[in-house]
């Protein structure tokens, strides 16, 4: 199945001069969608992951039925302010000043082996803060997975110490 | 299964005198997360449904395995500023000021029977304003389902008209 069919191109979203990925028509396709998520959980199937880490809100549509197909628990990496319990927190750069993202922090075991997912990868800012709370947790970051990967803005190059999967690949 | 053996209550949360219910130990318990899934799909398996509405972003976390064990498509509902294409809005009331949901344009045909999932029903608001989306794009809401009901704070009278589904209830 050619996913690409699924993904609308947005012109100067959210600002002049960015084509954004629109995924909403491959979600709104329940085949295109279900055969994303068979994708990725034939991808990690039988590789003795203790967890899936979701980052919202996207990476969530994934994590979620990736979770639930693998029998594994899902932990969500937050924006600031809405893990209500005890967390960690990692800042990552954005275009302009930082942004963050937190981590409960009994979220994952000492030693935990975790795939990350998120549902595009375009710096991968977002990917290496993740990582890091992963890390903070004691735990392991086994590969991570994204829908989509924009490989023109060097995210995988960043995450070059881990396994990368992406199902849809833009140059 | 109790499920609510795995809501971890948080006093002071978000902010002093509420008591916040937290469920991330159920999405972290693998069989908790899948049994609270499996018991909404089994709720509208069946059912003649269109399309499953998930609202950002905890939402996500059911609508998604939801709509791929139903294998229906999967529309998001999202707060101001995400939705890159054409998109409806409905404003709700917050305890100051206002806030509000966008839907894509096409996201649901005329006619579409939906249900629209949540993590959570407190007030109901923003409930009733993703109902409002559903059908300002001349779609049919079929029901709502929640994973935690907060039965004292009135959101099922506001649905009144409405199928209401929830797994966990909290007087």
């Amino acid at each position: 199945m050619d996913l690409k069919r699924y993904v609308r191109d947005v012109p100067d979203f959210p600002e002049p001069g960015v084509l954004f990925r629109d995924i909403t028509p491959l979600l709104q396709n329940a085949e295109a969608f279900q055969y994303a998520v068979q994708k990725l959980s034939e991808r990690f199937q039988g590789r003795n992951l203790d967890a899936v880490v979701g980052i919202e809100s996207r990476g969530f549509l994934f994590a979620a039925p990736l979770a639930i197909n693998l029998g594994l628990p899902l932990v969500p990496v937050r924006k600031p302010g809405k893990l209500p319990a005890a967390h960690m927190t990692a800042e990552y750069a954005l275009e302009y000043g930082t942004s963050q993202l937190d981590i409960h922090s009994d979220a994952l075991g000492k030693d935990a082996a975790v795939v990350i997912v998120d549902d595009l990868i375009a710096t991968g800012g977002t990917a290496v803060a993740a990582a890091k709370l992963v890390e903070l947790l004691g735990a392991r970051v086994h590969a991570f997975a994204f829908l989509v990967e924009l490989a023109g803005l060097g995210g995988r190059e960043r995450l070059r110490d881990y396994e990368v999967v992406s199902l849809l690949r833009y140059e």
